[in-house]
Parts: C-alpha cells; sequence; structure tokens
C-alpha cells in the first residue's frame, strides 16, 4: 500500500509521480471504506483527492497555510498530514472532527464549517504575512457552491486590489449540497463545457479553445493587443474585477494541478485557478446519487445503500408535509431555501409547487430579505433553513423583515444540539438572537402533531414568526395533548405544585422524563410546555406562582437571551416569589459527537436535570 | 416656482420637458435651503435630483416600485410624492424619517437602512408580482457603494436567472460614504473614465465607443457574430451573469433618463441601468467636500461652514486618538474599517500607518472573518464599526472570530441610541446579540478617559474583546475615577447601602444624576461602574447583597439578552435576595429624534429613572 507510507506531513512527497494515480485510488478507497462505517461527508472528498495530493505535493506544509471553505472536504487532508488513525473516530464524540481544527493539527490553520469564509480569511493571512515579512503561501480552496455567498464576493472585490500573491482555488464540482443556482453558476458552467482546459507547461499558460467562434475572436484580438487578450480568457468576470484567472483545469489530474499551483505562486497579485472536479468521483453509488452522499449515515460499500433503516419520521419529514397541504390549500404560500431543497425538506414542496419555490443558493442574507419582498409584495413566504446558517441573517431579519413586521415564517431546522457537525454548526443561540429583535415571535413544538398545529397557526399569522425544531426523529409521545395553539399561550400538560417543569420544545419530553423520577420520590411536579419562548405566557407564570416553590426552565439554547431569562423577567417583573432554575446550554461552543452524549457533557441531559433539580428542591 | 405646482403624487407629469433642468435646479436649491437648517444626507440627494424626478416621469407610483437602497438619498422622491411640508421636521422626533418608510407613504415599498438590500427586496417584489398576477414595474435604485456588499451579488446572482423584466438602477457616483475600494470599483471606474454614454434611440440601443481599441476589437467581433457581441459592451460583468446592461447614461440629463428607464421597462428579464452621478450635484461644497456633506449637520449656505461649532471631543475622536498611539507601540496593531474611515474616527490611522490600514467597502462580513485571518496570521486587529452596522457580522463573529478564541478588538461605536437616523441605525442590540456568544468579551467606558483606558486593556488582550461606545460628546466627569481596567471587574464609585445603581457605559453619567435625586431625598445609594458587560463582576454582585435591598441595572441596550439579564442571572445564582430593577430599552424599535427626548419616551432618561426606581423603592 502507497498510504501506508504517509505516516506524517510531507511524506507523500516521497511518493514516485508515476504512483500518483494509484494512490488517489487507494485515498478513495480508503475514504469509502472509513466513512461507510463512521458517516461523514463522502461526495466532497472523493471530488478532492488529486486537488489536495497537488497542493500538498506544490506547497510546504505547514508554513504555508490552505484555508479550506465549509472544510467539510478536508478528509485528505487530515489523511495527508498523519491523522489517518482519526478516521477509527471521525465525527465521535473525543475523536476526530468532521472539519479543519487548528487545535487538531498545526496544518489546519483556520477553523471552517459554514460557507463562504475563506477567501477573507486567507486575505487576512496574507496581508498578516506581509506585514510580519513572511513569505509563505496561502491557499484559500472554494466550491462553486460557496462562491453563491455574498461574503466571498466582499473578499474576491478585495483581493483584487492585492499586489502580493494569493491563491484562490475554485474547486468547481456544479453543485452546492443539491444542484447550483444562479448567474454565476450558469456562467461557469458556459466555461465548463466549453472543454477548453488550460494546458500550463514551463511556466506559459495559453488556453486552447474549440468553441464554434474561438478562431475569429482570437484573430480579432490579436489585432487589438495584449491589453484586451483577456477579454476572451474563460474567467473573465473575475479579470474583470482584477484577478488573474487561470484555467479550466483538470481537478482529477495530479500532474496537470501541480504545475498550475507552481505557476499560480509566481503571480503578484490575487489568482484564481479554476479547477473542475466531479463530486463522488470514483465511487460509483456517489457519483450518482451526490445530494444523498453528501452528508452520508454509514452505508454498505458494495450497494451504497444505509445500513441503518429509518424508522421514524423525524421533524424535517413532518414539516414537509405540512408545506404540501399549505401550499395546497393557499395560495399565497411561497418556500425560500438557501442550499437546502433536500435538508430542509422543501423538494417535495418544489416539485408540487415549482413556481412557488425558490432555491436562491448558499445566500441566506439574501434569502431572508427577497422573502421580506415576497411578503411586501402580498405573499406568505417560509424560509426553511437550519438554525447556525440563520445567524447569517441577524441583521437581515431585525431591520428588513422585522422592523416592517413582515408576515415572514421561519421554519428553523436543527435547533439545538445537531452531532456529529460539531460547534460550527450546532442550533444553540437561535433563541437568543431572534428573542433580541422587536416584533419577531418564536414557537417550539413539543411533538410531530405539534410542529403542524404550529405552522398552521403560523399561516394565519400576520407578523414574523419562527418555528424551531431539532434535528432527527420527531417526538410522537405526548400525542393526547393537542389543544389549539393559541396566541402567547403555554401548555399545561401536568398540573400538580412543588416544582413546575416549563420546557421548550425538545426540552419537554426531557421534561416528562425528569418529572417521571420526581414523582417516584414522591415530590409533586407540574409539567408546562411553554410553547411560545416570545411572547412569553405571563399569565401562566403568575398562575404557576401559586403553589409551586421552584420554576425550572429547560431549553436547548445558550442560557444568555434565551427562554430561561425571558422568564425570569416576567417573575421579577410580577413579583413573584418563585426560585427560577434556569436549564440551558453553558456560555461555550459545544464540539461534536452523539447528542445524548453531549447533553449529558452539558448537563441538560435527563439524569443531570433529575439531580440539579433535586438538588436545588432539597436546598430550599 | 415649478415646484408649488408639485402638490403631490405625479404632479411632475404636468411639468413640461423643457423646465426639467430648471425643475431640477429648484430642487437643488429647496433641499440645501432645508437640510442646512435641519441637517440631513445632502450629497447623494443632490446627486440622485434628475434620477428620481425621471424615475417619476416615466413609471405610474404608487402601483409601480421603487426600493431606494440605503434609503438616504430619497429626499427629492419624498417632495414629489406629496411631503414638502415634511422638510420642516426632517429626522426630528414625530417629524418626517429621513429614509423610506411604508407608514409615511403610499410611494415607499419598503423600508431600508442599511446598505445592499433593494435587490433581494426588489426581486421578491417581482415574484410576488408574478404569482399574484400583476403587472406594474419593480424598480431597485442602488449605490455603488452598496454594490460592495455581498448580499447584492447574491441578489444579483438569482436575479440573473429570471426571465420576467426587473430593473436595477446602478447609481454610481464613484462614492461610498468616503471613497470607494475594491476590484469592482476599479472596474466601474474603466467603464466611466471611457467617456462612452449609451444612447438610446426609438428602443435601438448603441454604444459608442472611444477607447484607443475599441475599433478593432468591434471589427474582431463583427466577425464573431452575434454570440459574442456582449464581450465588449461595457458591463461585461454583469452580462456575463446573464444580466442585461444598459449604460453608462448621464444621470444629470433628464430625458435620456427617461429613454433608457423606457427601454428597459421593454426587457423580458434582469436589466441593469448604469447611471453615473455627482455626489454633491450643483452645491459647490457638497462637490469639494463629498464626506462632509455626506451625513450634515446644519450648515451656512453662502460658506457650506458647519452653523454649530464642535466643542468637546466625541468619543469617536478619543478612538482615533488612542489608536495612533497603540500603531506607534505596537507594530501588531492594524485597523479595519467597512467603509467608514471617517466616521469611525480611523482616517488619522491610516494616514499614520497606510499598510496596516484596510478599508474594505461596505462589507463587514468579510470585515470581521478577514479581520480573524488577521489575527490567525499573528497581528492584533481593531475592527472599527457602528453597533448596528456589525448586526451584519453577527456569524462571522460567532463562526469565525469566537470559536477560534481569536484576538480581535471590536470598537463598536454609536452603541446605543443615535438619535436622527432612527430605527435602522440605533446601535440598541449589541449588548445582546454579542452576550450570547461564547468567548466574546464586552466592556463599556463611563467616560473618555475610561475609553482609553479599555483599549490599552484590549491591546494586551489574547480572546475576542468588544468595547462600546455611543455617539456624540464624551463624558468628562467623573475624571478622578481611573483605577486600572481589571479582568472581570466592575468599579465602586461610590459605595452606601439601600440602593444600587449598577451602569453601564454611557449610563453611569445618567445613574450619577440618578443618585443625585436620591440623596436629595434621603435614601442611601451606591452607584457601580459595570466595565465589563460579560463576564459580570459576580463579586461584585454578590458583595452588593451585603447591605442593598435593590439593586438597578442600567444599560442603553434592549432588555432582552442585555446586562440586566447577566446580573439577574448572577442574583439568582448566588441565592441572593436582592429585588433588580432592569433599566433597559423595552421590546420595540426606537424611532428617529433627539437622544434626549427618545430617553424621555422609553423611560431610560434621568427623571424617569429616578421615578421608577423610587416607586420601587418606596413599595418594597
Amino acid at each position: 500500500m502507497l498510504l501506508d507510507q504517509i505516516k506524517k506531513t510531507n511524506d507523500i512527497k516521497n511518493i514516485s509521480p508515476k504512483d500518483y494515480a494509484a494512490l488517489a485510488a487507494e485515498i478513495r478507497e480508503f475514504l469509502v471504506n472509513k466513512i461507510s462505517v463512521t458517516g461523514g461527508h463522502l461526495g466532497s472528498n472523493l471530488g478532492a483527492v488529486e486537488l489536495t495530493m497537488a497542493l500538498h505535493l506544490a506547497l510546504n506544509l505547514p508554513e504555508d497555510k490552505i484555508i479550506w471553505d465549509v472544510g467539510h472536504q478536508s478528509y485528505t487532508h487530515k489523511l495527508l498530514t498523519g491523522r489517518r488513525d482519526g478516521f477509527e473516530t471521525l465525527r465521535k464524540y473525543g475523536g476526530m472532527s468532521g472539519f479543519p481544527k487548528r487545535k487538531e493539527s498545526d496544518c489546519d490553520c483556520f477553523d471552517t464549517g459554514h460557507s463562504s469564509t475563506s477567501i477573507s480569511a486567507g486575505l487576512g493571512m496574507v496581508h498578516a504575512r506581509d506585514i510580519r515579512g513572511g513569505d509563505y503561501t496561502v491557499v484559500s480552496v472554494i466550491g462553486d457552491g460557496s462562491l453563491t455567498g455574498g461574503m466571498a464576493y466582499e473578499a474576491l472585490n478585495n483581493a483584487a486590489l492585492l499586489e502580493t500573491n494569493f491563491i484562490i482555488i475554485l474547486n468547481d464540482n456544479n453543485m452546492s449540497i443539491s444542484g447550483n443556482v444562479g448567474g454565476v453558476s450558469t456562467y461557469l458552467n458556459n466555461i465548463r463545457t466549453s472543454n477548453a482546459y488550460l494546458d500550463v507547461k514551463d511556466g506559459i499558460y495559453y488556453a486552447i479553445r474549440n468553441t464554434k467562434y474561438g478562431e475569429p475572436v482570437v484573430a480579432g484580438i490579436r489585432r487589438a493587443k495584449n491589453s484586451l487578450k483577456q477579454l476572451v480568457i474563460p474567467g473573465m468576470m473575475f479579470e474583470d474585477m482584477g484577478i488573474t484567472y487561470l484555467g479550466p483545469v483538470d481537478g482529477h489530474d495530479t500532474n496537470a494541478l501541480i504545475r498550475v499551483i507552481g505557476e499560480a505562486k509566481r503571480r503578484k497579485n490575487a489568482v484564481m485557478i479554476h479547477v473542475i472536479t466531479k463530486k463522488g468521483k470514483g465511487y460509483a453509488p456517489a457519483e450518482k446519487h451526490p445530494a444523498r452522499f453528501h452528508g452520508a449515515e454509514p452505508f454498505d460499500v458494495e450497494t451504497g445503500v444505509p445500513k441503518k433503516k429509518k424508522m421514524k419520521a423525524n421533524y424535517t419529514d413532518v414539516f414537509s408535509t405540512v408545506m404540501i397541504k399549505m401550499g395546497q390549500r393557499n395560495e399565497k404560500i411561497v418556500a425560500v431555501t438557501a442550499a437546502m431543497p433536500d435538508g430542509t425538506g422543501l423538494k417535495r414542496f418544489s416539485h408540487a409547487y415549482p413556481e412557488r419555490f425558490f432555491d436562491v443558493g448558499i445566500a441566506e442574507q439574501h434569502a431572508v430579505t427577497f422573502a421580506a419582498g415576497l411578503a411586501a409584495g402580498g405573499l406568505k413566504p417560509v424560509v426553511a433553513v437550519y438554525s447556525s446558517f440563520l445567524q447569517r441573517a441577524y441583521d437581515q431579519i431585525l431591520h428588513d423583515v422585522c422592523i416592517q413586521n413582515l408576515p415572514v415564517i421561519f421554519a428553523i431546522d436543527r435547533a439545538g444540539l445537531v452531532g456529529s457537525d460539531g460547534e460550527t454548526h450546532q442550533g444553540i443561540f437561535d433563541l437568543s438572537y431572534l428573542s433580541s429583535i422587536p416584533n419577531m415571535h418564536i414557537l417550539a413544538p413539543k411533538n410531530k402533531w405539534e410542529l403542524s398545529d404550529m405552522m398552521k397557526f403560523a399561516e394565519g399569522f400576520e407578523s414574523p414568526i419562527a418555528i424551531r425544531y431539532p434535528r432527527g426523529e420527531a417526538y410522537d409521545g405526548l400525542a393526547a395533548w393537542r389543544a389549539p395553539v393559541e396566541y402567547g399561550k403555554a401548555e399545561m400538560i401536568y398540573e400538580e405544585e412543588g416544582i413546575a417543569l416549563f420546557a421548550v420544545g425538545s426540552m419537554v419530553k426531557t421534561a416528562e422524563g425528569v418529572r417521571d423520577g420526581l414523582k417516584k420520590e414522591g415530590i409533586p411536579c407540574s409539567l408546562i410546555n411553554a410553547r411560545f419562548v416570545k411572547p412569553v405566557d405571563e399569565e401562566m407564570i403568575r398562575r404557576l406562582g401559586n403553589g409551586h416553590k421552584l420554576l425550572v426552565t429547560m431549553e436547548e439554547n445558550v442560557a444568555s437571551g434565551g427562554f430561561g431569562e425571558r422568564v425570569r423577567d416576567c417573575v421579577e417583573n410580577a413579583g413573584l416569589s418563585l426560585r427560577v432554575l434556569s436549564v440551558a446550554i453553558p456560555d461555550e461552543y459545544v464540539e461534536h459527537g452523539n447528542v445524548e452524549l453531549l447533553k449529558q457533557e452539558i448537563g441538560i441531559d435527563e439524569a443531570s436535570v433529575l439531580r440539579r433539580v433535586k438538588e436545588v428542591w432539597n436546598r430550599q
């Protein structure tokens, strides 16, 4: 095995060029085998094998810096930097992260997770290098999907003025997680389909063009002298901005990649290398189903079929079904996603009502203000988005939706701990950042039926409204509790006295368990489903003030600015002498791992909460 | 006066075309006279007079929709829609807003304030129009400065695929608030300086080019047939994306503008009209000093000199001076601004240390992640930014700076109420959105010396840190209280018993007055300067627990997620029986007006706080 010769950073440089293809094949086999067991991002990693090899061969790590945009394509990079054993614990609690981590290796120079950050970070490092007198190379590797994110463009706009070397590699597989959208995508596609691969030899680059009109244009341009020659080089759009464009280059030809990176290093300005890759390359099921193998659960290598059959519906499925029904009965319902038609469950809606479905690409800011425009135009938009990605649109929610009090519905998926993607993806801030915004309303369902009921409530609501629900299986307990959703009203599930557990969304199930534990010890305990995080049900809180001595708020969100603080405000303002214990996520980032383990670690699982509640109860 | 004939929307259509120039002159005179009295955005409005007239002449309001990006250039639009009298109360409390407001007129179809939102909103309205079967025209008017904001690009990328009419007017004055930056700016400048104005006649448009190589290229292209013709039309960059480009057009030629808008209306896709205007057009002082007349204080019309001489230093001045000193003693200090070198006070730093100064354009997201890159590269970046604009970078602070615990300093100006710019610009959310982020540290100075001391503290601090300070005059009281800034420590100013006033930043001064009022009535009162909003000084809170019965937190920030809730948490966790009264901004947007009036209105001025504190005190 060639791979056995690679034990640490730069060992790849001992591999003979004639063996590059064989090494790439071994890496692919390794990745497929490992990810089939642990799960993880497969397609993007299979696509980036040769590109990563070429970077490691052409650069000198860890002195040179590679910033991996999003970062889920960094597996080969991890493999080539001495982290082969890490794949046993990939994305497991305490194990290797699925993303670059500075704390994991000195070859990971910048943590990533969300899209479109790499050019900004790389540009910062370039300036830091020059100011501090370093002479290393900085390379940002960004996918064509990430290039639809506005901040990538903000960074390109600034990179354009550089008079020093900075390499941007556009890893173009014509895919976000699902397909790509937008004018730039069409533009890149035109370059791609022209079959015009760049050939780099001896430091002189020239484009071979076989388009229909290539000949006469080249002739015309030749007469127009050099100053205009870039007009017809593919990538004119980037050249327009002032960035040297090299490409397109075959992203599965290691030697061609090494040559073009070498050429790029000689430039005294920002260079974009346009590399054409295939997502899932070399593993037939992943090539065929790129969306399914983007983030894969453990699967059978032979067939590509997931090992664990999904048994129960998850919240995304419930949302998906509700959207179909809402779309049917209400013509004003339109749906917006930022590159997540599959992940958010909007795929079915997109097939049923294509003219009322909008995939805007990885562009959360635009998604939200676009929805504000749809609402201002008299429609009822539903923005379906993951909690951690909606952070990108905080200002747009505050400034474009809520100041005007526009009736946009936010369907916030992956709210709470998400597990194996780790700290960059945990959806644990939304209750805080949304609560601070005037005119916003926030709900969270206790079970699958309530998500449906809340969506229906939102449909008839004339202000901004957010419904947040967690990743994974939808809870199907407490089926009998299905009183209509009323504005600002919590739901009393069990009313006793002593302790009142006041829980938000996913924590209602946990609270049931905590209550059982308390009852076993003879401690009387009420259970209330908050339903509304904003506004908090003040009447309910006053009611709890009678007969209860301890109010326990429970939420899968950071404490700061969350539900517990809303409740504490009310208790204080109502002048109640009610002790409030706030169960929430502490003020720290939560790493990757199994959600149940993570909950135990931060003390919001059933056993921990039970212990804490009893402790406080026994003290009073 | 021609202007006297314009009493309501569409009255301008009764003006004879031969009088357009005279009307434009009258409008300019009106604007200069009014703004010289009230203050307001002058330069951008003087530049957009003919463009606004042309839009009103070519469109049919209020059916047709105009979205004004940022919106501070909408004065002529207000004048032409029956709001002439509003200029008497422009930006005053209860008076006319300086920005478009749906509640002010049916001709204001979308509220704006922050940059780069108009294309997203417009695109939403276009789809709403088509889905609901309307046939009105939607026009987004965006400046070249706003085009550096990433979300404008996200929107353009989506607009490119339209198969229905949508007009984007690029109002290009080659300026943000100060000068413009970046590759796109250079690109637009190249078009501008080519003197190639578009002439539109009878629906056929052609470009007259007089560049050196124009002739041979046109010849070569002609041979290359139509499919390639757009290659040499100015605006190729937008055409690359799939957006029809018309221009450039002289933005001070009303008839040419009317013709090109008419031409654009006939297209069945997204059209960008590139209009060249001059900021401050027609008023010599504003043409000469565009930055000073961007947002002007009342001035003398004859000379352009501000009427009110600035007496005391404001916090921006203090920051400006501190930065010069820090830059001198510490080579690692670098400064980043998003198009606000003047407003943030970084201009002097930019002159002193040009190689360590970065104006990234209107691009707050990039600014923050770029700073993270600078910090990862071993530098000490200071991001100077207005509170309300930093909302744009919430995810970048959380995801790129704080997860990696990078030592970026955020100097947050205009934190608190800003006054006449109103709800879109109030800096009243930063304590909330920053507090929820792990690893973030937040400070606020009580007076001008403390800002300086806190910056020095931040310089030596190895984690993300934010210092927030308000607009306007820096407080120069409490000069004797200048104990060193210590990590997480509040400052006891007066220690008594009874009531403890625990105030943040600007509210320390208010608290002094409240304390005086309480003392007059014989109520004992301590005064504590919080200094740190995060982490809160728990030791101080426990100390206050002895001898005090009422703790009053005071902050110029919304209550939700703010300082008061941090303190309440501590009180609860420490098990203190201390009543907490939280003085903060209520859960609503705060409109424009004099800051003192606004504070009275929302109950955070000295008299209101005194009244509330006494009320609670007397009740206990």
